[in-house]
């Protein structure tokens, strides 16, 4: 199944996505799951799936898509989690993933424009796969960490790389509004199958930039499900964002930064392709 | 003007505290303002003053304090920001200030223990002065920073030191649960006055281990609100963590980490004592 975040007008809901087609389960069962994130917390998808018979389908292309999940608890992001990426960066090997986070207010929907700052140039994509929380926990084991899963997504971790940089903490340049696309759906995990041979691709006005499996992750996502809730309870709705591979603007001869007009593009195998615009900001 | 949020029973609610009493205004206009962050947002002081006349009262001793804010959007930690702590972690001058975040669920209320984690033996207190925002902002001046603030409250920014290092990223160590001491209340600025000149002491079983004026911190209240603001959008209730005076346990010899039982006060001049014991995670 495929459930995304979307208004209809100005109005937020959220549903199914069949074909081209959104189906508007929150004007069914809003009253009680008034969001995506409260119905993966009820664990209700069988509720969805019985109002999706009865419920209003809407052109997507009548729809404008909303982050997943515009409101998570937490969403905490994998750093350096591809070896090309960890050398492009020329950061040293670690024992354990590299986490930093991002708020809510920096992601952004599919179709909408990722907003380039008044602040900067040096706008830069990070095309990676996203994992979100099902089931809450604190200290998952690795034998446990799928059954946490309530769902994929592409992800766009969006970063201001002047900002990320200006200390060794790199939660500025990570926290920019609207940089981060998420979308355009999260697949359930027995819709996506087995994720290690998928195939993750970022490009760039046609171009690709970035080409990895999600099996060449450094830290599988087992291990990062344990690891960050070794530290943290993880809650229904969590995200996270589980690492960029190599192929960065900010590493390449001269840079690739993203300027207004240019369309960004993560593509994920069965999954399917968050796209994006960039505009400068108003 | 002296604002809380506790717990009255099981019941959570918000208030005034006069002296040893806690007035329930929560009770009053929780239908209007269920929380502090919303009559904050709402910028309703006076509506809390004429509510206050009428409001039942409660002696402190009888409600369990919760985080002045629990559920803020944001929580922006500045690092290394007076110069004997910067010196104590080695850390090199920048130009900006550091930035990093922690997540609601990592901050507890006065009187509550700070929990030490099964995964860890070093946990470590940071005294810090913070600031809870009212207005709302984006690209905000240092002329005009001190008008976004709503309040002043102290903060134990509890860190987990070898989680803190397993990477360059500070947020595994500064995020574990109920390990941020937030309290007991925020005073309004026309209350506490000038900060500058306040004194800010972290004790540990009535030793003293940290001791600093509010005027000796690197990046001052303006810049940080200023810096903050250039990559995000403050919103009413967010907490900025104003960083902590150098005598953090981590950099004593031998290291003195903090341990079940132990006692651990943050008191700040004419804003009040912050006060938590520690215990084991369960």
């Amino acid at each position: 199944m495929k459930l995304a975040s979307f208004q209809i007008g100005r109005k937020p809901t959220w549903g199914v996505i069949e074909g081209d087609d959104a189906l508007d389960i929150g004007a069914i069962l809003g009253e009680r799951y008034p969001d995506l994130k409260s119905v993966i917390a009820a664990n209700a998808l069988s509720a969805v799936r019985d109002a999706a018979g009865k419920a209003k389908r809407i052109p997507t292309a009548d729809i404008t898509w909303l982050p997943v999940i515009p409101n998570p608890d937490k969403i905490l992001c994998i750093g350096l989690n591809y070896e090309m990426h960890r050398k492009e960066t020329g950061r040293a090997e670690v024992d354990n993933p590299t986490v930093f986070g991002r708020f809510a207010n920096s992601q952004t929907g599919h179709l909408t424009n990722i907003i380039r700052p008044k602040v900067s140039t040096h706008l830069d994509f990070e095309g990676e796969l996203a994992i979100i929380i099902g089931k809450p926990g604190r200290h998952i084991t690795q034998a446990d960490a799928w059954s946490h899963i309530a769902g994929y997504a592409c992800y766009n971790e969006g970063s201001v790389r002047d900002f990320q940089r200006h200390t060794h903490q790199f939660t500025p340049g990570k926290n920019f509004p609207e940089t981060g696309g998420f979308g355009p759906w999260m697949m359930t995990p027995d819709e996506l199958g087995d994720v290690a041979p998928l195939r993750l691709q970022t490009r760039v006005n046609g171009q690709v930039v970035q080409d990895a499996t999600i099996d060449q992750m450094i830290f599988d996502i087992p291990r990062q499900i344990e690891y960050c809730s070794s530290f943290t309870r993880l809650e229904p709705g969590d995200v996270i964002a589980t690492g960029t591979p190599g192929g960065v603007g900010a590493k390449r001869t001269p840079p690739l930064w993203l300027k207004p007009g240019d369309i960004v593009e993560v593509e994920i195998d069965r999954l399917g392709v968050l796209r994006n615009g960039v505009a400068d900001e108003a």
